[in-house]
């Protein structure tokens, strides 16, 4: 735990640039910025992954990053370009997550920033809907198994 | 209203996969995946963008989005590739948002899948911690300001 750099300055034991902090949340700049104004929304409990963040947690999460949006896009912050705004949780290495710690990602966007996403070679392919109708009974099926 | 895809989805006038539905949100297959396994979660009420989500409405959204992500990453999806996640939000234009009807996309990734993030020409520079702070000073009267 002690590792976690976001437990670290969730704790107050490492510098933050705080935008926001709650009794669940709370949310910093982002030191590697994707974009000027980037910010990133870390519920207080530690938790790697995605699923281990409580309902209750995700719902504060979420709701924060849609008030610094809101800000952002719609008031405005001297020096923060923002004609729109991308949301971005990697959940996995192999989503790109490198802080093991959930944390949800708040992205100002402008025009020709050079930001974005990096499509896969397959991209606009639109499979046979039996083939999507399939995957969604799978997927129902096992939400309902979890929920069981 | 009736121009918008996802109401006519979620009114039934339109086919789609289905794999979630409650009295607030739709969760079904994006039918241009992003890789296969792809899920769009929608608020059944319209709105286009992020700060017009209700608190109630952004909060179920991500529940639903963790709870497919749980099943996919945890349970597994047989045809689904999955050793990790990506939650995808884009609004405004700029941010490369196409259906303008808030929605949260639900990406399970695997190593060399080819999606990701294509990262600005400036990305992994450090800015100084005064800027940061400055940034976040003006975010947070920002905020203070569209609470008070």
């Amino acid at each position: 735990m002690s590792e976690c750099i976001f437990c670290s300055i969730i704790e107050g034991k490492r510098p933050a640039s705080m935008v926001y902090e709650d009794d669940r949340v709370a949310a910093f700049m982002d030191i590697r910025p994707l974009n000027r104004g980037h910010v990133v929304v870390v519920p207080k409990s530690h938790g790697a992954d995605l699923v281990e963040m409580s309902v209750e947690d995700g719902a504060r999460v979420f709701r924060v990053a849609q008030m610094i949006a809101g800000v952002m896009r719609h008031k405005g912050i001297e020096g923060v370009d923002c004609e729109g705004i991308n949301l971005w949780l990697a959940d996995g290495s192999a989503a790109g997550q490198t802080v093991f710690h959930a944390h949800l990602h708040v992205v100002p966007r402008s025009k020709g920033d050079g930001f974005g996403l990096k499509f896969p070679p397959h991209y606009g392919e639109e499979p046979p809907r039996g083939d999507l109708d399939d995957l969604a009974a799978k997927i129902r099926a096992g939400l309902a198994a979890a929920t069981a």
